[in-house]
């Protein structure tokens, strides 16, 4: 509103409004409401990257997680055997266990191509990818080509505003540009892959990458973080889990600790402010 | 060489340097050589971009414009009948008619996922596409991760270093740590996607997108330049042209022109120095 403004102590308030409260705000897009009613609903932070390489393995990862995750993430494009039928079924496992699909396309091409490859090819991503995410590096043009494919379907798009991989130049200046992007076009526009919390504004949901409860990384650049930094530190929003949950010897029982990870340290974010 | 530098002319010599020349330099990588080998015979700099969605279609495109062409550019993502027998007919055509293929992906994730998203998957690009590009964005691993796979199968990458779409943030900064990446894994990186040259070393090949006799744009952010513009004014190596020829009632007319324009620019560029 037009009323003056009070002094605000350091921390500011809306930092730690909670899931629910954000689901509620009057500007917020409806899918990034849904999925903040999911997350409080089930408790849940995490997604869970589905790395893998055939269908099959994929549906059973959905079908065992599902009720763990807010959230699954795809790579379409490294499946050996993706037909529509499979995209079907992984839809209807998506409302079965209330989470939504996020195919990580990380589209990056100018507005024209990006249109296209959303919405055709064998893929068809925007039929049943409820969340795609860009990168920024061609301009606005990117986020316009995919809006006009995915908004009147009602999904919403994660704009790329830092990585975790070493030596990313989605840093500085680059992230500023993205935010900018990103509140320009925020009718589509639902959020971030970040690193942490890039913007005060309660609507965007913060989505990050490269967690993993153990510290490290990988021999081609990955660098990990822990839940709990990732979420009561850095104020992110979700929890991205890859190999910590595919590479345990029980992937139920990696899943659930990375969910109890993940929610206690939201809670645990949330209390501070003694709300 | 270590001799005592000598006063350069304000033109460096290797500005200069024809195609076939650059094609026998000592570093120069094996796939560039053989690119700029079948431009010097082809009399041809002209990339066509082969953005249809019909398998049919981009074969007749291959057979039609093969011979005018040194590289075909597809995006395979938006082909809605693909299959690996498509792309075996198409490496054929290329074999028949002496031109490169260039899957236009624009790899953008960390190293280990575009290693499996270049290598596997429904497309398994590795095994048909000569060139791919990649963006420089998730750091140096990205390059390392396709590396990996199309190292060893010959295979080549440019990075991409600018792009033709309205407010890119591909500049400045950005452009020169793409160049940084090129140089430090000039063993797979071939060159770049850019407006015009960004560096004086000749064995990296420059590829100028948005190209297109009539000057102007479309309505999400696409930006066009001349053939003359981008060859001779702005040195760079080859013209990558789509919808001025797509959208031509006679492609193979429209083709020969884009490759007259780009033939004569480049001409004309070399006879400046008197080469």
């Amino acid at each position: 509103g037009n009323a003056p403004a009070t002094k605000k102590p350091c921390v500011e308030p809306q930092r730690e409004l909670s899931y629910a409260a954000r689901a509620e705000l009057p500007n917020i897009h409806p899918l990034a409401s849904k999925l903040l009613k999911i997350m409080e609903e089930k408790q849940s932070n995490l997604c869970v990257s589905a790395d893998v390489t055939c269908s099959e393995e994929l549906l059973q990862l959905a079908e065992s997680l599902g009720p763990k995750i807010c959230m699954l993430k795809t790579h379409i494009d490294i499946l050996k055997d993706y037909t529509l039928a499979f995209s079907q079924k992984l839809q209807a496992l998506s409302e079965k266990h209330n989470f939504l699909i996020f195919e990580d396309r990380k589209f990056a091409d100018i507005g024209n191509t990006v249109k296209h490859q959303y919405e055709g090819g064998v893929f068809q991503i925007s039929s049943w990818s409820h969340v795609v995410n860009a990168h920024a590096v061609p301009g606005p043009g990117v986020v316009k080509g995919l809006s006009a494919v995915g908004k009147p379907l009602g999904r919403g798009c994660l704009l790329i505003a830092q990585m975790s991989s070493q030596g990313s130049l989605a840093t500085g200046e680059y992230t500023k540009a993205v935010l900018q992007m990103a509140e320009e076009q925020s009718d589509f526009v639902i959020g971030f892959i970040c690193g942490g919390k890039v913007t005060e504004k309660p609507e965007f949901i913060h989505m990050t990458p490269g967690v993993q409860i153990q510290a490290g990384g990988d021999s081609l650049g990955q660098q990990y973080t822990a839940p709990e930094e990732v979420i009561y530190s850095k104020g992110s929003d979700v929890i991205i889990v890859g190999r910590g949950v595919l590479e345990a010897s029980d992937r139920l029982e990696a899943a659930e600790s990375y969910r109890k990870a993940g929610w206690d340290a939201y809670v645990k974010r949330v209390s501070r402010s003694g709300q």
